[in-house]
């Protein structure tokens, strides 16, 4: 049984795991790290951790489950460093949005025998906006949580049963556990996350500058326009580790729709433009 | 005081302003029409329309307001026939997307004080399926409902007051009255209403090329592709007028957000992604 464990990195997906761990009824102890000191404070004031470390890899060294809950580079950088610090009785698990780098780093630095098992994860859940104040118990309620563990993977016992007790951990916070090759994971992410992201905050960029000086003009286009800009307000920080580590796959998506705006706006007066909608629906059918 | 109201056209948004009235506290008669039967008699079970008139151009010299909630070229085609046969104490509006044909049609056939006053107008509110059975009291509270009235036309002091009274009526149904010059407001909504609603078409039907096999993976998107591509289920019976009467104003948005999508596929890695983010931030300011 799962008694102790690390999230490193209390920002919103960090914070709202520890909730919900908690409101799906985990009564072991939940340690916490945040780059920033407020980010654990807050996350603890919430009750998303019971304490707070300094170091975080003695609090890993320390735990048997660690949540690397940071942007995709910090958690290579962080696997990297626990490599040679973890065990075969621990298991180490992380939320990041691509997992070519992740996975192909996990089976470099554990899951052998005589090392701590390392079990790629990503949730598909989140909030334009970041932080452990907005942290949320539910964030994960009724999500996909994809994972791209690898077959072959030779692990301990003990790695072992943890790996199978933290994903009956992710279905008690409510989530839909999915595995996937990472290559097809980071494919197939690029298509119905990463694209959406770009095109929103294309979108946003575009507006703000035809017409970001005339606020009057946002309420214009009502829940549409909120909708369709929504993820606008995502942060660079996390992005610009998704857009450099799935880079051919989002290149793909963007120039596929590219040309189907060009052809779009080719065909506004053509009998081609009912066609455009009539797939859309199909997307859209329920 | 307005006491007899036709609505032709009795699909959402003519429905939704019939129970909107009946929300707001008229209590005049409300006839309405519709080109399908089953469209009329829906309105009526709901509560939005008294009667169903057979035939739209008698309901209209019957009544002091018309209401015309049709597509655009149908709206087009009832101001020519409405034009000789509506007189100095009425008014007609509409509920068209586009305002650049039907201003001009309205300053050609109404507008002088022998005839009937026409308001063109636009409320910004709306579902991305259709039909009478939508049909909510609330869909205009909170909304925009756009005027392109011109300065210039001179009215019969009747049909002036009629004016003056859809516009409380329309505050009454909980929207806000803006007024624009009509070649303003079709520059306008091609960028917040029409641009967000051909990238949502554009990129629901590239999805349904590249996953729309694989039912799970909408799952996997979760909320943002659901917002994303929701008006993929727009119908292409209302977006080809659209389309068809704002045509270059549209061209130009999406010629400009597809070197958008270039740019940004060009700058992944590059500095210049971090640009565009602050930029979308800065458009979702709060």
């Amino acid at each position: 049984m799962i008694e102790r464990i690390a999230i490193l990195g209390t920002g919103l997906l960090g914070t709202s795991v520890g909730l919900a761990l908690r409101s799906a009824g985990f009564r072991g102890s939940i340690v916490g790290w945040n780059r920033g000191a407020e980010g654990a404070q807050l996350a603890m004031v919430a009750g998303a951790i019971d304490s707070i470390a300094t170091d975080p890899l003695q609090a890993a060294r320390e735990s048997q489950v660690v949540l690397l809950a940071v942007p995709i580079y910090a958690t290579l950088d962080f696997m990297e460093k626990l490599g040679g610090v973890l065990g075969p009785e621990q298991l180490i698990t992380d939320v990041g949005s691509t997992k070519g780098k992740i996975t192909e780093a996990a089976g470099r630095l554990f899951n052998t025998p005589a090392r701590a098992a390392f079990l790629p994860g990503h949730p598909m859940a989140g909030k334009e906006r970041g932080g452990a104040a907005l942290g949320d118990a539910d964030l994960f309620r009724g999500a996909v949580w994809l994972f791209t563990d690898v077959p072959t993977w030779e692990r301990s016992v003990v790695s072992a049963k943890l790996v199978q007790d933290w994903r009956e951990l992710v279905a008690a916070m409510g989530s839909k556990c999915i595995d996937l090759d990472p290559a097809r994971h980071d494919e197939m992410v690029a298509w119905v996350s990463h694209l959406p992201q770009f095109v929103a905050t294309a979108l946003s960029a575009l507006l703000e500058e035809e017409v970001g000086d005339a606020p009057e003009l946002k309420d214009v286009g009502g829940r549409a326009l909120r909708e369709m800009t929504r993820l606008g307000a995502s942060p660079y920080s996390m992005w610009r580790d998704i857009a450099s580590t799935n880079t051919e796959a989002i290149q793909a998506a963007l120039d596929a729709l590219e040309q189907r705006l060009q052809h779009l706006r080719e065909n506004l007066r053509t009998p081609a433009l009912r066609d455009e909608f009539e797939q859309a629906n199909r997307f859209r059918r329920e």
